[in-house]
């Protein structure tokens, strides 16, 4: 089968012909018909220094896809759950269901969670096998969606962490394609208020787009002070920071509401200097740290909002390749001006 | 009457001779037995950064006491809850009631929070006047132990914050003196293990009499291999940071389990380098800034600990002066060997 | 100035001309505007056993209104907050600020509530008295909306206690005006599925109005296996008991998920049969008695979402009398064909 | 192997030579060293409406039980986290992992659970298949306490579902084991108040033994009145009703405090008349149904405790028998007499 292979400690993936994945008794083998790509993508592209300490080439990328199920392992198969020919995704965190954050209903922070894509083979391919606990059928929703619920759960799980937001006045620092799923996730969450920010235009528009009733370029506009401008001089009861800047966590500390909270998503490549006493504590803030999706809270919460209608990510979608070009689709990622970029890996 | 005043913009305090306080229709007068001398007293002597950008003198010092209602006005009387001669304490903010904090149950994060001994006169002092709605009957509590539940509620505030602490494990980073009451709040709470750091071997001694199952000082114990290592590799619960140190916040979030929580309360004089993916993001951490106490769940909790005996306080009290002492009790602090330092004003 | 009052201890009501409120020091005087008329000023009306054990006639009736500050008491204009003009309603749950409930922020639960139109003088009348504590600005909410924000909120306590919505399934019980308020309040904070359910048509037809997606009818429907239908068979997350009625308890129980909830605020008037092992235990149900609005956190949510437009109440108000027209308000109530009705009790 | 065997539709079972159980892929067998009989046995022994609706003999009887393991499936070996010679208890719900609750993580209230000793064959014999899964290491939990974990844990489940009971006051109503076990967590989780009632002197005795501060029966005391006395007349914070009588939810209600709850674990065997309006929705109550054990929340908090030594349940057992004498054991409980009741199956 084709797959997009890292293959070895050095830039760049290729398209590569591979042997199809062998189902094990508790695993299904799903046929890609859509895959994401992911700033994660990129950084396995360019095999920067987080790469380079976490990957084992050679290795198939990709972590976010839709497909269907073309065959099924012996004890998927007794469970009655899943069935060949059934519109599916996966959560991409495999994880071990013994240690104690599995035991205590936190499974996404797994001590030995394996990524798909990082960790083991991935879903840049004709096919992959995953253990069918993981697997998700769409029931409806559209496949093209299905590939991006990867990136849609970071967001719920960012708007939904904590009180809830129905009613409630928010801020989505950093408007990639996690960023604009957020504010779409606010606004069919019962959000008042959702205002969106970010340095680019044309992603200030995709925040538009999904419901943004203000967005704010802090090239131009104080980020802060319009925030409190609108909150009766109160500030925001939840900031999702998704830009990963330092910049952000400052925005996001100052433009909270005294006991409000900021949830982090962004994943900085370089350390934020932080006055605790002054941004955290004489604030009453609640800072939490989002890592993948709830097992299963959050999908659970997303498949709602996406077969209800409340939620349509598709106006994010900005780029559709071939899987033979996963190198455009790095590169328009890396050029910063894409939204959410697909590979139409199939077509029946 | 005798008063502990800060008189000018500059170093040093002195006691003088100044009117008592009239008692306005809902305030009531309390004639003070035993006054706490806290942290923030030294900033004041010391006139340091934060103290000359907050306080403008003269003002009555200190905001730590218990004493007896001697004067009621005309409305807290008639409110027929409180009685001259009731033995009380009191809470020392002073909030507004009208701000969105206060309407949403967090008052003690109102906007407009005025401290007793830092905006408005203060309780080293023979009298003072406290509005009805901030004064606690000690309902048997000792008076001396009622001069201190202000620091120990942030105590209680800090570690009840969050998920239950039954059954957990609690690692206090700091012993002073609200640290050693975090560990004694924390065994009185259910806790199954509180281990305590500290460089003072001192303070580590009073949190061992408070019931820290096991204490570490950094400059000999590697403490974050010492917590991973009692709790089976996972971590801390919950890591109660009252240090304010920048080290303080490295180890905390290092010590923490994954999906662990971080309650942080002291406060830095200065930033804190924070790698957030790492040190908060990766590892699905909660952290949360502690001011002052939840009014009023806080001191119904403190309350219950204190008349139930489930919690006594008293070891880690280390020194006691009259209320002319106030300079031997700033020196003591200072010197860094003191646990609770207490002000005997009135001996009936 | 006018009002209608309740005499004596015998079923009726009248509108008498009686002097005007006194403004206490603390208090503010309204002129109201809009009042609405609700199901315990029927009970009033007919003087049945819960009026006849409760109220000690004369009194002025009514507790739903809103107008316009015409005088503040001294204290109440130094707190700088109100001004004559300001357009108001008003929570008329009147608490003592100093019971463990008020104290532990949960206000409406106050031992010793007294409410307007019922424990004290009303609002069917030119003016009332009000604590200003109690007093809301409208802020550009419609003086009609802000006349019904009572019983609004009483829904907005029922739809949002526990668990978020968004995303959820909710099922309302009864479709008077407060399930109706219900119906779009779920809507409004993100519910992905609302199903209404009542025995009286026009109530549907409201529910409908309202946002409900389906609307069921006991009579032909059957409601639990409905509910179950358009679940995958799991049942309800959130039932909202509004009917009061024991047959509405055994639909909640029966309709709501394993591990849902159920919130109950309508008031049977006589017992209701449990089956506690199999409808509540073995279904690890979560039931929860609604009373009044949380003091202000209800209020403050049920503002955001009026403010921004994300509900608008008035489709469910089919009735509108002058303040003489009380007799024929109350008809229209008795006669069950009303949604909500409202005293028109001045024209400026 | 010998088993106590439910061989018929009639009361009653025996002791027989059946073939011992067959290691599944994912199962562990363990050697039964002590197991715990329990009211449900009795249930089954004397084959009443619930259980001749629910078993289909034959079927080996018992549910709470510890030992060790002597052989591991291949895949359990795999995993690497149990190794024969293990001593271990095991949860006895078997949860399909596929259902909403199951993925929401409320397992305990899987639509598809299999209990042990009632839907398949228990742990009343030598040897018992369990999967992997289900199995819990005691890690030096003695293996008599192991065995009655199963009942330990719907106590812990009871006393520590909602608020945290740090510092609360807690009413448990009826003192049979699980009662009893339910003072002793309530105390361990730092409680500052509990009392317990219940018409057996016995009990009683047993409730005090496990650190009741005031045990009550009602036959002689009034439970609600003595509740209020203690509690400055606001009643109790959680009442955990374990009797599984009406006249037990009626006190329960009663005795709760205006906001507090009620977690209901006795399942009655009629109905009870409840006033919604006066019992539950005046007092603002939060009721709650207790089913199993959350998996593996409550197992994970109960072995915190029982390892620290918060927590010694061994007062509370009165009784041991060999497995031979299950028809005394069963005796012993039906005369109401006994506290836990435990069967020795093997002593090595």
């Amino acid at each position: 089968m084709r797959a997009v292979v890292k293959r070895g400690a050095e830039p760049g993936m290729d398209v590569h012909d591979v042997p199809a994945p062998v189902c094990g008794p508790s695993d299904v083998i799903i046929k890609v018909h859509f895959a994401g790509v992911c700033g994660t993508d990129l950084h396995i592209w360019e095999w920067d220094s987080w790469a380079s300490a976490r990957l084992r080439p050679p290795v198939i990328v990709g972590h976010e896809f839709a497909g269907e199920i073309v065959e099924l392992g012996r004890e998927a198969a007794a469970a009655g759950l899943l069935a060949i020919g059934d519109a599916v995704t996966a959560e991409g965190h495999i994880v071990c269901g013994h240690c104690l954050q599995c035991r205590l209903g936190a499974a996404h922070l797994c001590r030995r969670t394996q990524i798909i894509g990082v960790d083991r083979d991935g879903a840049f391919a004709d096919f992959i096998a995953m253990p069918a606990s993981n697997v998700m059928k769409l029931d409806g929703i559209p496949c093209e969606i299905g590939a991006i619920m990867d990136p849609i759960g970071n967001a719920v799980h960012t708007v939904l962490e904590g009180e809830s937001v129905s009613g409630s006045s928010v801020l989505v620092l950093g408007c990639g394609p996690i960023g604009c799923f957020a504010v779409g996730v606010a606004r069919a969450a019962g959000a008042s208020l959702v205002v969106a920010s970010d340095f680019n235009e044309r992603r200030l528009a995709l925040a538009r787009a999904m419901g943004a009733q203000l967005t704010l370029n802090p090239e131009r506009d104080d980020v802060v002070a319009r925030v409190r401008e609108l909150t009766s001089g109160d500030g925001a009861d939840l900031v999702c920071e998704m830009s990963g800047h330092p910049s952000g966590h400052a925005q996001a500390f100052a433009a909270a509401r005294l006991g409000g909270r900021v949830n982090l998503l962004g994943t900085p490549s370089r350390t934020t200097e932080v006055d605790f006493a002054r941004e955290v504590i004489f604030k009453g803030l609640t800072l939490y740290g989002v890592t993948g999706r709830k097992m299963y809270q959050t999908w659970h919460q997303m498949r709602r909002f996406l077969k209800a209608g409340q939620f349509d990510p598709r106006p994010v979608i900005t780029h559709r390749f071939p899987l033979e070009g996963i190198g455009d689709a790095i590169r328009v990622i890396k050029e910063g001006q894409a939204g959410k970029v697909i590979l139409e890996v199939a077509h029946d």
